[in-house]
């Protein structure tokens, strides 16, 4: 449902991956379909949520999470009985009870939150090998089907992804930290720019803020679910930022040196392990 | 002076430009100066920085900022009259005062920030092309020798560089902005992550926080050197992060969405802006 990036690489990834299935889409846009279908994204085109979803056996929610809600009790009533209903939304708490509580018993709905994606956005970027070697967080909680989730764990992997598993709580707070924050901060330092600063920005510049060339409506929404560990966040690295103007003093030069010196060695840590993680020996 | 990654691409990027010379580097370390003899990156190494200096009718400081002070002190005596000094330093107003004092009328200086370069550091790096493209800012004074200025900058264009004439002023006030101020923001990002968080970062948080892998020596001289435009737009930027903390309520969030399209629009434009002067029709 929803294809788009995420939707559409997921359509290529499980053709890609052998899986045996025939790929439905939904989407409000009949262009969009119909360049998913000529992709070869999807097999069959819906634009009707419930039509889309009335004889499937998975469903994965591709849309931006703000309209999760409404599809959720769109698609409740035509779900049979026992289908596995998962997600790539980049918040968990809201989704996983507003899944929960729309589809009751009748459909098994387990959180996910494929990390893979770029600040593009459309069916036309989508890759099959999107999700290869990212990292894929589940957030199983107490009402989960043990089934369900091993289902959709290997459903991930079999994409090539990493999985973990993470409370929805936890999920929405670090994630935060690696990912909703950055994305503020790289749009905050674009918004305060002056045009002839601007000017001469290059390389540096582009790489710092490219998470914020993301499509706004998407990150509102991810921005206002996740309000209250954002506004956490954004204050804990204002906090980072008041230290920092501390050691802008002559002799302060050693502490400032360590504390660069100690952010470039944990990101060469962090590259490290990504890398190897991306290309094991 | 100085065969790190700038220095050393320099030497690679003068042999081809097809620029009759000889290039002769200063270092302090042997094994650094053997290295980039080998890459054929200079043609004469010198241990001692008057030595390096004493034939030539040009000098380019490419050590740390930090260092040129004690370093125009050392080879001021032993320049020839003419001879040009410029330097490829990231800030401007203090190397300029410095070098104007230092070097007197015996030889002509010319403060020069080629905007090129990566959080990477040692000859190993270098590449002819690291300049190709890139805008190199000129910040000449009432003082400066218009005929070393021309010279200089039609050096910097021979590397393939765009350059662009500031005040000494103006230009530590708007590389700040665009670069001091990205460097330090992607540090404090980095730094003030918990682990658990780190673990599940991607490639986002890889490029958001690329530039805070620099060298914490050389950046600790560079926002110490310019510490009263840094400590301004660290401030000018908590209060951009204030406003988006203002907008993280639900009522908000038009005000929200038209501020991360404007970011992402104006990242978008930059990016074209750069990619067409890299690659002009």
């Amino acid at each position: 449902m929803g294809v788009g990036l995420l939707g559409g690489s997921i359509g290529l990834a499980v053709k890609a991956a052998g899986i045996e299935c025939r790929v439905i889409g939904y989407g409000h846009r009949r262009a969009t379909l119909d360049s998913a279908l000529e992709m070869g994204v999807i097999d069959e085109a819906r634009e009707k949520p419930e039509d889309a979803v009335v004889d499937s056996d998975w469903v994965i929610l591709c849309t931006p999470v703000g309209l999760f809600e409404a599809l959720l009790k769109q698609i409740a009533p035509a779900l049979a009985p026992g289908t596995i209903v998962t997600d790539v939304g980049s918040t968990k708490r809201s989704v996983v009870t507003i899944a929960e509580s729309a589809l009751q018993q009748s459909a098994h709905f387990v959180g996910s939150h494929p990390m893979a994606g770029s600040e593009k956005r459309g069916v036309e970027f989508a890759r099959a090998d999107l999700f290869k070697g990212a990292r894929c967080i589940l957030t199983p909680t107490a009402q989960t089907d043990p089934a369900a989730l091993r289902s959709v764990d290997e459903f991930w992997q079999a994409l090539g992804m990493r999985t973990v598993q993470l409370m929805p709580d936890d999920h929405d707070r670090l994630v935060c930290d690696i990912s909703h924050l950055p994305h503020s901060v790289a749009a905050a330092l674009v918004a305060m720019q002056q045009d002839e600063a601007l000017a001469l920005a290059g390389g540096g510049f582009l790489d710092t803020t490219r998470v914020a060339g993301g499509d706004g409506g998407l990150w509102r929404d991810i921005l206002l679910d996740n309000r209250d560990n954002v506004a956490a966040s954004l204050k804990r690295f204002r906090g980072e930022l008041d230290e920092l103007l501390g050691m802008l003093q002559p002799d302060q030069g050693e502490r400032l040196r360590q504390w660069l010196d100690a952010a470039a060695q944990r990101r060469a840590h962090l590259l490290a392990t990504k890398l190897k993680e991306l290309h094991p020996e």
